[in-house]
């Protein structure tokens, strides 16, 4: 038994210990002061504990609150009569029946682009990178793959996969100098970057296609926390801002956030039928019998028609009218922009206490501190929405001030 | 410009050039003949294209023909309307609505397991299978990886993950052999591998066992193509016959094939709430927030439910009474088996042809050929459903028969 193989892993991209080291010590305390593991009933925007404590959620995604619209979720139900299936058991490359190709349609539509659906922004991720590795969704040159160190781990998880069908390096976050240097020595370079951060904050967009145009760099965007939140109809910050829409740039964005359905959106430009049909067949949980479900295609199909109208302007209005509110409050690195995620700073001793006395307030916003990020940048996380009320903003703001929470340098209110 | 690096990949794993060189020219081919990238409208069990051709699949997983059952549909409404959300969007370590713990208890009480959701079993596996290279699920010491040479495609696509955290191996099909060397060889081996093969007969379950038992071997079951097909209330062909229910076996299983509906469970025993919690909180895309959306958690329940009553059986008898008519008509490997599956031998010249002809006699069955499987063992591919009639199974033998099927040898209508 004693003389059996005991293997030592090589760890050149992931290590379970150290993520599970690292990470279970942040859930747990988390957990223990009641700030995860929370179960609770939803009803008109707010929640409610098995023992009958009511909070706002104020770490939901759905910037825009149209998980809740009623359309959307009669959307839903019609497309659930109207199929009469969730979903007909076979790959989509053999036989489907109608309900992806009219969600793709729309989307394609919304979005001035092609697009194939996926079941999630990660699954996606996981099918298309080793593609593009492999340099069979881009020119057919296999590319340097350069991960950015922040990257979402949906995309950081391919990189072992990757690595198996091409080199794979990692960069500091938005790192443009070491990006050229690459674009300089190897054929070709994907750099692989959220378009949106999950912590506030977007990608380089313009510098990146300066590098796209000198050097044919390609760039894999997430853009998840950005669309329907950002730009005219939602199509999200990269297709608001990105000049190049060939097949140098793809886009993906979950529509589990503020389009708020299930799924997500691939958006692809300039390639032809061939390579749709490569990814269909090629792009890993793409290709199984498991895509998006019915319900999740017609509430889409009723949260892209309300994309298309004066109401989703209105929401957004009112999403950028929350984070205003909070600006005049608050302090925070994000304050003034039209991200609608903040981080409260917090010291590493007071961050969890603070959550807690915010969430007894009848607010939840999740803490994030060492070791998940680095010590001294503790904080809470705040992401406002359209659906939350004025009233909801300002108290959740004085109680964050009364936690500890920098005030912002000049209440409006003061000074009016 | 051409002094530029360009890369050599290692493809240790795997190799998207021979993949994408030998899958497409089958696809192309099955496409240029009508029988791939069809698309059709569903109702009452028929399918019907553009140009008004109809026909009855017979190659969809929906085994028991739950997916269109009236309450199935009427409980994915019914859950949309009472959480009215598809997802409260943050990841459900957090905060979450009740809904996945109730599809879980469900499942669990259903299946005698303490059972995680997934969107899909290729995210569970893209989830789970890392975790068990680095010993986190398991007893913590890390395990050779061996995959089994046909295992899922959603299982073998983990190989290079895998590969970062232990070493991974690939052995023949179900070489009992080579496992108990390896056994003998590592301080723990854990074997991938379907609980039901997509190209029918099932996994050595009780062989297995011995190595589990002998050498603490841990087993990774697939076990998608016989849940609700196979077993008292349809727990599958692993958990029924598995004498081994503990950390040493993990199952995974869609809900998307016979289930009828959509997402998978994962079935896990004696795992304590600290190792659940790793899954929870480590677990690739299950940690994410992208969990099986209400409708599909109201589908399921409900689906569940008859898996609880006699109907459950009925369905099975169905399903079996047309295998069984099916095997007394044409002559395949699988006659007389219970798996649902059957391949119709046809040379590799022919099965193309043989499937049009199939097709247009109202009946689709897809062609497996060169160089999808090895030359010499083209087919065309069957799955018997509960739904399909009497008669449309004598109405496919009659033209399978026609184009070449070899006719089973004592059809019992002639001796009758």
């Amino acid at each position: 038994m004693s003389d059996r193989v005991a293997i030592t892993p090589p760890h050149r991209y992931r290590n379970n210990d150290k993520a599970i080291g690292v990470g279970n010590a942040f859930w747990d305390m988390s957990e223990q002061n009641g700030l995860a593991g929370i179960v609770a009933e939803l009803r008109d925007g707010v929640l409610t504990t098995p023992d009958g404590h009511e909070f706002v959620n104020f770490t939901c995604c759905s910037y825009l609150d149209l998980d809740s619209h009623p359309k959307v979720i009669e959307g839903a139900v019609a497309a659930l009569r109207r199929y009469g299936v969730l979903d007909h058991c076979i790959p989509r490359s053999r036989v489907q029946i109608p309900a992806l190709l009219e969600l793709e349609s729309s989307l394609g539509e919304l979005f001035g682009a092609d697009v194939v659906s996926a079941i999630s922004a990660g699954v996606a991720s996981a099918g298309l990178l080793p593609l593009l590795a492999s340099g069979h969704l881009g020119n057919g040159t296999r590319p340097l793959m350069v991960f950015d160190k922040n990257c979402h781990v949906s995309m950081a998880g391919a990189k072992p996969t990757c690595a198996d069908e091409t080199e794979v390096v990692v960069c500091e976050h938005h790192d443009l100098g070491f990006l050229e240097d690459m674009c300089k020595r190897y054929q070709r370079v994907c750099y692989v970057i959220d378009g949106a951060d999950s912590l506030g904050g977007y990608a380089p967009v313009l510098e990146l296609a300066e590098l796209q145009e000198r050097y044919g760099m390609q760039v894999y965007y997430d853009d998840s926390h950005s669309v329907s939140a950002y730009g005219e109809r939602g199509i999200g910050y990269v297709r608001t801002h990105c000049p190049v829409l060939d097949e140098r740039t793809i886009t993906v964005a979950t529509l589990n956030k503020a389009f708020g359905t299930s799924g997500a959106a691939i958006l692809l430009d300039g390639y032809d039928k061939k390579t749709l049909r490569v990814i269909e067949r090629f792009a890993g949980a793409l290709c199984y019998s498991q895509p998006v479900n019915t319900a999740a295609v017609g509430a889409s199909l009723a949260s892209a028609q309300i994309h298309r109208t004066d109401e989703l302007t209105a929401l957004q209005h009112r999403m950028h009218a929350n984070i205003e509110l909070f600006d005049r409050f608050v302090a925070t690195a994000q304050s003034g922009t039209t991200y609608p995620i903040r981080v409260v700073p917090m010291s590493d001793e007071t961050v969890i206490a603070a959550g807690r006395q915010v969430f007894e307030a009848g607010f939840y916003v999740s803490p994030v501190f060492f070791p998940i990020v680095a010590r001294g940048t503790a904080g809470l996380r705040v992401m406002l929405r359209a659906g939350q009320t004025e009233e909801q903003v300002r108290a959740l703001c004085a109680v964050l001030v009364e936690v500890g929470a920098q005030p912002a340098a000049a209440p409006l209110e003061v000074v009016r």
